[in-house]
């Protein structure tokens, strides 16, 4: 056994002599960045070396100056003696200062509005399946002696006219205690199906003002959730944070290869609800002084695989072809059954999936911006670490998935960063110096790039010439700003550490842009054969949709400039914001909306794209700036002067 | 800190100095018999102190003799240093080497045949609602790539005609892979109910042939697991053992008691689980050779307090007027809500109760006995720690309870021991001598005396005038076997320790009696009451079914006699054994059975002794032998020629 000292986190921990550095932290939930799960490929999972040795083999992802400052990368090292580390804070740290769409509230509320409005619109009322009701029972006595179970149903038989009750243990257990502790006075909490009621919870006295439900999104990369009450349908609190899963990997096919190691799917499953969903509840309960026990109703919308893993479900055939899902609707559920902290009784339901890689966020999302509803052609995107693509109207709608990656959460860029504090999130660079101007979250010094900075930076990078269309640097220039390493690869600084007196250069470099480029073009020519499998293009189009929570907004103009977003009348788009959170929340508050939503699971036709056999030609010609066919977009072909 | 060495089990414990030294023993799992839960008042908690000194209260149980051995009541000890001290041996084994009706075979096959034979007679089919099937799903493709669930699902519908299916959380962590062990040929285990299919298991392969369900019965003192292969409905085996509960208190209120106290419901409800049932399980699996797993369905009968602490539902308000028992109907449960070592999703199905004190092995034992189809007027005693009571026909049927103390089952008698080897299970006494000829279960040295002993040796004590009619030893008799201690208790002594070499004598006491006598007073006052509340009398009788695990069998004419049962034709009576049991079973193998069980507890009529007005006097006038009324027992005025 060696010992290994987090100096960064006061914490002392032991090893075996050889274990795998990476592994031993995520062990110790030392929260580490890991998107490429171990396999030297991204090197994010640096730590810096205080004290004692570590057996590490050779990458490419620690320079010269890094290796002088003793940088290591936690996946490549061997612990072969007592050592003494610290993990970088704004690793630690970005877990709990990720700066979600909530932050604006504003802005917020009218997006949610505007979804209760399709509903409203729409004649989908807000009723509930699930009820709180306050009821006095009849006290007992020798001559009324029937057991307490049959007294609550007796009393539901002859007062809401229903014949049968269920109940959990748990809740058997509560009951002789709650129905004595004030004269049989007390309040039912229950959800109504088939006829049967089923009780939830039961309080001693009146508790019906204290009614809540919690609607949660769960990203591959962040996670929100959204206290509401349920007697008024008004939105409490909110709160987020990473996706504690992110130490095993960045997307979901690393998460999913992760599950299948040994004991796998539970510590996937551990770190979405005790490390992430729980922390959450407890804080927006604990700022809005609400006690987790009245908490009844839990919705959730997440891709496939987040779904899966939410329930500890094995999700390896996801990923194999022919892609099969466990499950796509709910199953019946109570928060126990997870290890949510909450009234354990209380309702679980997932928004149902339509295939591996279209999930609850998409029918949610769905839902919220109401394609179900619209006369017009919508196409909907969801940019999130999996892009996802909806495209219809109210008659039909056709979806495909195609993988993006993290790049638009910060992710799978050397110096990339979820959208909290530090984060660069605009960019001018003028033309002449090559200098960049930087707006940065907080105000503070600049940390790392988040998504919407990276799209910006990359457009302006384009736009000035400091890279060509294949996202190359320009060589010819002359400027302090642009460098090539020993491997010849180009960067363009953003940030000298002289400038802000930070520890490294914040820079972007060619490998960051390829990366990028990828992702955007996954995205454009999915959506593109999408609509021509349908035998349309992009000119039918009435409205695009962007759903996803890349950053405060998407600057429309930069990402039609860059290719990721087609090139047509810029009113016809619109920033919906976390749509997959929206469609939640409806469906946590409206029975109609929770309907509708497996009407819209049932409905969405699915295209695999990985078998449609012009796809691969599209993807590779996406992998441009903005396209391989500059026809494709005049404006930019304007601008650029081509 | 001090330490507690118990020799007799080589194991050593620590507690605070000043603990309750019974507490310290039940805490650390050693059994000891305690049947007044720690009260100073049954005297049954001794042990031998072999080192260190504790600090003892007064007490009337511990004899000089005794004393100058070293026992010490342990209830009445508090640890105040290192000790080493003795459980004996027979207190720490009578938990396994309980003999219960179980044992032969022969006789035993007869009782369940019988019972399945009431059934056939009356149209009631071996039906169940619980099946296994082999199923072949169609293995998934692009082309047809729904979910895992939905493939199920379709199967179902497409083979069995039923839209809905449901399934645990568990279960569905299990059939990804399941499923594709062998290329989608699976067995599914299933409970059909209102037409929704519920999954109990999923294996890889046909596994129809390994189906098999477990039957129940929870004494308050011993409990049988009986295993049932629900393919052709034969018992593969029986196994039994005293409940473990019993170091909590010997009888229900004592449990109840105890389960007040702090982590009270826990420990009773895992002295009942996980210290009873759970090995029972384990051990009739293995010597049959069953995969606990394969267990999809258990059904189990036992009074009201033992179905509350078995589901570990709070039990207080039995006990407290106007006694509400928390439920009398099973709710819906599988083995992992209770803990159960078996399928986690198998289907548990507790009998119903009818009260407080009429559980769910009456309504089973009445299910057995075929009281609901008989012409002819039944008396059905179950004669266990309580006492139960029916009377009836297929027209109508009255219950009542009474509370006779665990005497029947050798408890609250100073020398009783449950039917085990070394009980003394029959008597013979020379009217000239008065010395005792034994019959010992197992033909080894009697180590005490069982239920059906004690009424055997009082009928003789009786006879052969050794006690009057009030239960007290004849202090003219010049024997050395009768003899009174310093409070002027007299007894009888059984077995010399130096006829036999054993450690004590082995002898019957006036307080043994009396508690006995009390014990059949409850009873016989209760059974007459009941009838006398129908404005009857014992002459309407046809038949009187004898239940209970007493020992061997119940000797009819010695229990008139002493006044148990009442004095009318022997050719009337029959013993039916643990009916409560064989309910238990019928009800596994037969879902018509089990809504006539359902019937049985609507159906059953309870009286309240408690309040009823003459029940007092008629008990105080049972409290004799046979009666304070000799004329009610014509034979008995006979033999003693009164």
């Amino acid at each position: 056994m060696v010992k290994v000292k987090i100096l960064s986190h006061k914490k002392e921990i032991e090893c075996n002599k050889e274990d795998n550095l990476l592994d031993v932290l995520r062990e110790n939930d030392i929260f580490i960045d890991a998107p490429c799960n171990g396999s030297m490929v991204c090197g994010k999972c640096k730590v810096k070396l205080k004290n004692g040795k570590v057996d590490s083999k050779m990458n490419i992802h620690i320079n010269e100056e890094e290796k002088k400052q003793g940088y290591i990368l936690s996946c490549a090292s061997k612990v072969i003696e007592d050592i003494e580390i610290e993990v970088p804070s704004k690793l630690s740290t970005s877990m709990n200062e990720m700066k979600i769409e909530g932050s604006d509230n504003n802005k917020d509320k009218k997006i949610f509005d505007k979804a209760i409005n399709i509903l409203k619109d729409n004649s989908l009322d807000f009723n509930k399946k699930i009820f709180k009701k306050y009821i006095e029972l009849d006290e007992p006595n020798l001559d009324d002696n029937i057991s307490d179970i049959d007294r609550i149903q007796r009393h539901i038989r002859n007062n809401f006219g229903y014949e049968n009750i269920e109940f959990s243990l748990n809740l058997l257990r509560k009951i002789p205690l709650v129905i004595r502790d004030n004269n049989f006075k007390v309040t039912i909490t229950y959800e109504l199906k088939n006829n049967i009621v089923y009780l939830i919870d039961i309080n001693t006295g009146n508790t019906e003002d204290e009614f809540y439900g919690i609607a949660v999104d769960i990203g591959t990369t962040s996670v929100v959730v959204c206290l509401v009450n349920l007697k008024n349908n008004e939105i409490i609190g909110k709160e987020s944070s990473g996706n504690a899963q992110i130490k095993y990997g960045a997307d979901v096919i690393n998460r999913i290869i992760y599950s299948t190691k040994k004991d796998g799917i539970k510590l996937l499953q551990h770190a979405i609800v005790e490390e992430t969903i729980n922390p959450l509840i407890e804080k927006v309960c604990n700022k809005n002084e609400i006690d987790k026990e009245y908490i009844s109703y839990f919705v959730v919308a997440g891709n496939t695989t987040m779904s899966s893993l939410f329930l500890g479900v094995h999700a390896d055939f996801l990923r194999q072809e022919p892609y099969i899902p466990p499950f796509v609707k709910s199953p019946n559920l109570s928060a126990h059954d997870i290890g949510l902290n909450i009234n354990k009784d209380a309702t679980v339901y997932l928004a149902p999936s339509v295939a591996s890689y279209v999930g609850g966020d998409i029918t949610a999302g769905v839902l919220s911006a109401g394609i179900w509803a619209s006369e017009e052609n919508v196409l909907f995107i969801d940019l999130g670490t999996n892009g996802e693509i909806v495209f219809g109207n109210k008659d039909y709608m056709m979806t495909c998935a195609c993988s993006a990656g993290p790049a638009f959460e910060g992710g799978g860029i050397s110096c990339g960063m979820r959208a909290s504090n530090g984060a660069i999130e605009k960019v001018d660079i003028d033309k002449n110096t090559l200098n960049p101007k930087l707006k940065i979250i907080g105000d503070c010094n600049p940390v790392g790039v988040c998504g919407s900075g990276i799209i910006d930076i990359i457009c302006k990078m384009m736009i000035s010439g400091i890279v060509d269309r294949r996202g190359k640097i320009n060589k010819e220039l002359k400027n302090k700003r642009i460098r090539f390493n020993e491997h010849d690869i180009g960067e363009y600084v953003l940030a000298f550490k002289e400038e802000y007196n930070i520890e490294n250069d914040i820079s972007v470099n060619e490998v960051d842009i390829d990366n990028f480029i990828r992702a955007k073009g996954a995205i454009y020519s999915g959506a593109s054969i999408l609509i021509e499998s349908l035998g349309m293009d992009f000119s039918v189009i009435d409205k695009v949709l962007i759903a996803g929570g890349i950053g405060n907004s998407l600057d429309i103009e930069n990402s039609i400039m860059i290719g990721l977003l087609p090139d047509i009348d810029r009113d016809k788009f619109d920033y919906i914001g976390n749509s997959s959170l929206i469609g939640s929340y409806l469906t946590l508050i409206s029975n109609d909306a929770k309907d509708k939503l497996e009407e819209i699971g049932d409905q969405l036709t699915y295209v695999e794209l990985s078998v449609y056999p012009t796809y691969m030609d599209e993807f590779i010609s996406a992998c441009f700036l903005p396209h391989t066919n500059i026809e494709q977009f005049p404006s930019v072909k304007n601008i650029l002067g081509e």
